[in-house]
């Protein structure tokens, strides 16, 4: 059974590490990679909820994702007229992921907004940046005065996300760019620590998949995302 | 076991119906209606590819999704100065899903832009756009002159999406826009009719889901897609 | 004497129909065809008057106008960076057409929209959409409680409008578009169904008409306005 | 019979004037005023025609149409995200009034852009901008050193343009502020110095016409322009 | 020692020249002109300061530059979509400029807009905008009734700008815009009637400059508007 | 004499720190910090120098500035739909700066771009932005196979940049973000390696400084701008 480019086997995910209290001035930050990817993730807090929200005691968290320009090469130009269409499209499931575990009476009117820049892509940095911005929410929770795990918490669950695809018709865990780029399919998975789903996104582009292939993809997800979990508690519990 | 609010059984599509050559311009212009959803889906034909196609001998299928302001009461205000990431989304699902079914080298160097507008709107505005949107494609090729289903045609299979959801605990097909607005999970499946995946977009906003859910999610909706294929094939054999 | 391209006398309009009730959650949806042209129009009521009215206990009408991407071929492609200057001139005509038979004391402190979206385009579709878009404004103030004919009405009179134009020297009665293509000048013409003038606008582009042209458009398009109006009567008694 | 705010008749311009050579580096400047509206038109020449045009050996005229911020009180915000319905009517009825009486194939493949900027705005700035720009399209021909009135001319007539509008129930020519406000009807006519018709614009905005106040107005500016066209030539003349 | 273009010497003005009370409707508005540059400034007074501003008893002045299509041979495209980088420099400079001589407080709660249009340019547009919206807004003042020189008055000094640079080696004075072309080393200097440096600003575009050359600049443009600033006095006791 | 927040003496600099190589795709990637101030400099290289440059044989270096959300507390948001004017400022000057101490000759026809991302604010962003820029600029050229210093080198000179200020009539180096926004006046000055000038800004925002003040200033900033080149050489020495 042929290895990959970097010696992974399939089921393999890429190093992950967590660097909480990275420079920044918001109360959350944390740099996270996943092999060569590397995002930035911020989480800020303040008291303004969206204006449909106000009054009525609970709070909202919301995402931003970016691709700095010098993460890929060729550089990348700045959304600066508009935001593309991937960028809307990720930033919405990262804000999504998040709200699914947290319970919003519980975190009071006030609004978290989780940013995700991203400083190097190598594939995956949508599955990074949800797995980097939990944490990165959970250190601006702490730094709530009325907010605490053996309080009055709002996270009920973590989060975490990892890809899986088909390449040359096998299934593989966390595809790196290059892997990325030959896949028939690409699924990202977001799931909670204590196994459930969140989002679920499997995307035949100029192809299809069979129903056995959905299954097997599934199933890495489920293993890699179990691993991830582990990682950030471990990031966690060093606090 | 109790019914739906219309009478339907959980498993049960709403009416569907297409109307090809409803009043356009465009060479494919198809109605299509599912229950009290109706989109206007046209096909336009011209010779420019994108830039970075032109040369290679291959087409492009794109498509734009839109919503009537009178499609939803109260009004929905148009998306005159930027379009919306609900609206980008959804219209870069509808592209991918025709292309997954598209021959681009058959297809020749010309440009299909298929726009779906919504007209009335009760959910389901999404995957009735898909479904009508493979009838009004296959109209526009008919008018190729060098294109046709006995001689060189690009289309390599049929597509058709449904939606499924978890409401109140139970599996239902086809959401209208009542039980939409009340589902735990909400599920998009397009598929060809052949019987192959081409996207599964699986989301829990504010909830999760197990694996059974998702499960019981995906075998409903692969049922529903049979149907849908034909009522399509139905539709066009009447031509 | 040379009769036109479909057969019509100088004098003669386009056969003219109105479809009430057309598919659309607005509570006015009227679809209305001259000819090839075809028109959908909404008319949305809300209680938000425009910030400049409020509290003044009168209300506003206000209208948008569209052409679908497949309402002409080649294909027109969408208004969404900004909305051109031929789109803006016909919105702010239609509003104003419809205001000029609106009591804004009797209409109370509510705003109706109009939106025009032209399914199909041959020439005529600003002319088309007033006149249909007085059939939905009628059909959703009868959606209000506290307004009837019989009671409390807003509308003082009813409004049509045509276009005439100058073609090879004929004065031509509703262009079509490929004789507005080729008219040397064309005017527009917004009358009351009691035959007063809301709006002329007669344009000579890379042209210019004596005064004996004028009048003569003038008198044609004040006949054809007049049957208008007796259409319009008829579709509403039909209710 | 009672006499106006500033003490003329129903029938009498404002005085106007034409300021040639003002301080600009375009080659036709003119600054025009018509009693208190003051309009700085400058033409500049180009050899760029739009796309559209190119290879056809034939001009374009275009204009675009602004009023300054201190040109009104209270100061009037500048279009500086996006020009508003208002200044997109106005500059293509410039436009389209200049080309009436241009020969493009004399003219050349070139581009005259007139630029009509409101220093004053007291009513008529429209008006008063078309009957400036002609003087200032005429001088910047003049610099071109192909074109000469005594040789090849791009220019077959002169142009100009008078406001007229029912005020009180009395016809009116060339309102000022105070009177287009409280107008009932508000009618635009551009003519060329031969008695041509151009363009007729006549709105009755919260209001409806006669057809003998139509009358009245149209003849009412007919005379006003011709005057307005005697002053363009004893301007032009004392060159 | 050779002298310049028009016959100046290094440290020689251009003409200076105001013109108070030129065709416009706000209440401050001067034509300034410094040899071929001509710059309309105006000033607006209104009572809606800032948000950020509000119901602290304090005003605030603030400014736009821009520069009219036909200033410049060939012609200068409008910002109408965008504002580009050097007009929001060049307006930043002119706020900070005039706000450095104004006492908020005794200015009470309102806000002055001063708008500097640039009719003609011929290099030195924005430290001639300085010098006019300096006159501009002290004629906007004067017609605020509560203020007056002899009263409360909010100028506690008078402010002028000027340009100096190293051209050929040699410090000129006030450069056009052939000088400022070739210039190694451009600065603008803003500074008071009694002496006191606003703004320097010395800038070496694609070059550098020694201590020596800095200090020839700040000496010259010193000299400059001590003369600037009797020219400004000159013409406010012509009132 | 009393010392400041951090107890730096007056003509302190911060400490300063590079990590070249730090996470990132483009050739250059430079994370620069100056105490709390700290910037990702990223420099990428392209062969598509702008239109009115292609063909000259010359090179073209450009600068884009931008602060992440989370680089402030509270957050910033992102410039996604345009960019601000002090955005702006900042990057022309970036861009002014580099290219000052490059050949454009010996660049060749290429395009460098650096980028310049505040992850944490703490005042001089922009000054800390041009001096790591120099050292990303230096590393993306050293990724150039036909460059090198030992042969063709772009690199005339070395630059860098600093702030100064008077803050309570003290002139202080290096102002950090609470000098900052207390100071009466803020310079910022770019300088070579060499000690030449290339930029002087002094800006009194509401107040005005005397010539004395200006000179100890630039005094201060030339000796921190000394400390700063030594930083450089030592870090590229490293190498």
């Amino acid at each position: 059974m042929p290895t990959r480019n970097d010696g992974r086997t399939a089921d393999e995910l890429r190093p992950v590490m967590f660097q909480r209290g990275f420079a920044a001035n918001a109360p959350g930050s944390v740099l996270v990679s996943a092999g060569n990817t590397v995002v930035l993730c911020t989480a800020s807090v303040s008291d303004d909820v969206p204006p449909w929200m106000a009054g009525k005691g609970k709070g909202w968290v919301t995402a931003e994702y970016n691709m700095l320009p010098g993460s890929t090469s060729p550089r990348k130009p700045r959304d600066r007229k508009k935001v593309d269409g991937r960028t809307t499209e990720i930033q919405r499931l990262i804000g999504r992921s998040l709200r699914a575990v947290v319970d919003q009476q519980r975190l009071g009117e006030r609004m978290v907004t989780v940013d995700c820049d991203v400083l190097k892509a190598d594939g995956g940095t949508r599955t990074a940046s949800i797995t980097g911005a939990y944490v990165a929410l959970y250190d601006a929770l702490l730094s709530c005065e009325d907010l605490s795990p053996e309080g009055t918490w709002p996270l009920v669950d973590s989060v975490a996300a990892v890809s899986a695809g088909v390449v040359g018709g096998r299934v593989l865990l966390d595809l790196d760019y290059s892997e990325d780029s030959a896949a028939e399919v690409d699924m990202n998975v977001v799931m909670t620590g204590s196994g459930k789903f969140i989002e679920v996104q499997g995307t035949g582009e100029g192809g299809t998949f069979t129903g056995e292939e959905l299954q097997g993809l599934l199933r890495a997800a489920e293993a890699g995302i179990q691993q991830l979990t582990e990682k950030q508690q471990q990031s966690l519990n060093g606090a």
